[in-house]
């Protein structure tokens, strides 16, 4: 059942973010405004329905409510309610989208979970190397987008340091708009150099990564072979449902659990 | 003779790619509309003896006839024949491009078949990995796409979420077109990030492919050392063609070849 | 102490940066020219005070003053001055971004010096490559430019070699602006060509980057386990503050040090 | 001698190369159309000195002349004669970019020999996989492309397929001029699609790239523990010009060198 319930919650989750997208195109919101409110309103119903039923069944509700999934619950399920509420709180409707990460916790239990945590320890790994080499892209922007404000004429685009710094960046990382583009020949020629450096900088951090999942690929290969069981919990294929204990807020449950694999509560009374 | 068949092939599926691409220029067409057509219809009727002869000799027509590549012939070469039939089908003459998917068929067995297999490998191992990166790509550029929507006006042309969501895209993929470009100043620093993020983002895509490869490359180069013959068939310069046998309907024969390698059926009677 | 100068060094070189892209903003700088002014005029003091005070404490004031970072702490420190004395001279006010590469004298003396070293390293070691690499994509460049200058009209950018030169380093380096775009078909398929040459050539200095990291990881592994002691000074968690020893000049000295690392002077008298 | 020469030659290049691109910039043209000209032909009185002193002094002439450099040198120093004899050849001028090519005889021996001979060997060994890899990079473009002529609108730039074409290779390439653009929801669901799969696919070259230099790398120091000579020649030091034996037109002598190290032929006579 717990399975069952997961595909329903990913199935309303995803109506629910196409409903919000189209929303916002004026066409369809002016024509199918009746019909999209309605559907909005019955998603928002189970949600707030599985909110309350989560708060009332498990002992410690304020460990939920405070937690990053039990914010994101309640600031994606709140919006609709508010908007009659209070004259130009509409604004807050954007909010709903944050239902999207609901899926994060779901799906993490059931298939990714192994991969997804190989990424993160890639990217802890690296963190430092990435945080000194985002400073350096940092100050090099700066530095850079003040040169280009001097050089530059205002009918470029270049009308402050700010934005000089906007069009650095959007150089620098290849991005290239060209809603700003240098005009003299002495900008270009910089602009040229910084193309160049933004081109061989973006050697750094692939470098890094890949060095680093190069070794993390190594480290796993060698953990399989001592036979470490850690990791290969859902490789036996078990599924994880998203139910709560009652008494401890744990998640992840074996389908065919009847007690907490944490505190050992009964879970099904 | 099943060498210099393939070698025809290749040149009419190439000239049919340019007739299809020339027809579509206006100014050529008008011009050369006679000579264009002409040339269609021979290229039309070759493949289309080809496709009626592989069904005539081949002992099961309907597995090749639904199998991929069955399918493909099909739909490239029906477009002609149904623009004189039915009114309005001339849109359908674009599927006439698909006809380049069979150069796979041919150069396949022919000459990268080790390469493209090892580089297959490759994209497999890190298929779970290359996924969870795409939905997190994904949900970023959703909940980034939305927080532009709120910030940015529609005459900078966030007109909708979805629009929004292809502009972050845009940005994160660092692609830039600047159709679409942030105005306000807030805006312009969160594209800052997106950019950053985007920049940095694709350091893992690579990463995972780079580890993948040299984790390849060191298997490659074991295997080489146990003298596995699988993969090096066509080492020997042993040229195998798209012949089919006409009781198994398996390609990839060798030249000199009298009976099937699969089924032991006579290749020629 | 030597901890707490540095924090409030740091925030005031943010707090400078920050003025002087404010002052950058027109509508920021009509309205609040006063303050901003005033905040400067706060700011050029301390690091002038600052300037002076170095000089008088050491023994060796010209060895500091045209090191790298005097000259930086000096040009830095000027311009606010001279706009006083010279007219025309305002344009300098832009040299006092500069100060932000101060922050490199103070952070790297604290956190990062292990990574960026590593950093550094891995950038040495593949500095030939590197050079080899920029080289010939400046001959392409140069090369490709004056095709495309021969091809194009003016209409469509390419008025002059230099410019069209700039047009093939926005394209190989995936930037893209689209203020010059090829109009004729023949400059759009010499335009596709080196899009996918710049493609591909992108992955010539991160394959370099990449292996060089991996090398450095595995090297830095085996030091690891050598037991070397010299980059792990600053994992004990001993903060070494920018304090300039009066006698030799140098900095890095711990907090609670009371005599010079370098030369044995008395740090405080 | 031998040195000095090569830097004269240099010097000469970059010179000629200036004023290649000052003579096409038309504010400067018009001004100094007499200077650049009187340079120009110095520089090619003394390239066509070097030409002739070469086929003249070499006992095997025609083997320089049909070589690479040899037509280089030819077909880079004749124009300026070309555009005085015939109307129109005007043109041809600039061919005469092509001398900086000839950096490339004279640096490639002096300095980053063994460098770009380890390049150039790591992208000959990935270069069947890269052929695989430009080939689907072509055949997804054609197909995107006429799928895109399909969906966009005239309006929105893809006018023709080939057009449309040059539009996916900019978009996959993440290069994004925006000079066309999807205009329809549809073509930009679609163009959202092409780059997050050139995203991902440019991760495939780099990938194979980065492995081939970590094993180029490991072979690399392989290589120097069996103390291999081949590639160590300058190393010690020895400077190798550019001249020509007379006898059998090698190059790359010692400074120092009396015979040709190829045939032992006397250098000076």
């Amino acid at each position: 059942m717990g399975k069952w319930f997961d595909l329903i919650l990913i199935i309303l989750i995803l109506l629910s973010v196409v409903l919000i997208m189209l929303e916002s195109v004026k066409e369809i919101d002016v024509k199918y405004h009746r019909e999209l409110l309605f559907l909005e309103w019955v998603v928002t119903i189970f949600f707030t329905i599985e909110y309350i039923a989560r708060i009332i069944s498990i002992r410690k509700p304020f460990k939920y409510i405070f937690s990053f999934y039990g914010v994101i619950d309640f600031i994606s399920t709140i919006p609709l309610y508010l908007s009659y509420l209070f004259a130009g709180s509409q604004v807050l409707l954007a909010f709903r989208i944050f239902r999207m990460l609901r899926i994060f916790r779901i799906l993490k239990l059931v298939k990714f979970i192994g991969e997804a945590s190989q990424l993160k320890q890639a990217l802890k790994a690296s963190r430092t190397k990435i945080v000194v080499f985002i400073y350096v892209v940092l100050i090099l922007s700066v530095i850079m987008g003040t040169i280009m404000y001097l050089i530059e004429s205002e009918e470029a685009g270049f009308t402050s340091i700010p934005r000089s710094i906007y069009w650095t960046i959007v150089t620098l990382t290849t991005v290239g708009y060209g809603d700003i583009a240098p005009e003299t020949n002495l900008g270009q020629f910089i602009a040229t150099i910084i193309m160049v450096l933004g081109y061989g900088i973006i050697a750094v951090p692939t470098g890094i990564v890949s060095a680093e999942f190069a070794a993390g690929q190594g480290t796993a290969e060698e953990k399989k072979k001592d036979g470490s069981i850690s990791a290969g919990t859902n490789k036996h294929g078990i599924h994880l449902n998203t139910q709560c204990c009652t008494y401890c807020s744990k998640e992840g449950h074996r389908d065919d659990a009847v007690h907490c694999y944490n505190c050992g509560n009964l879970l099904h009374e």
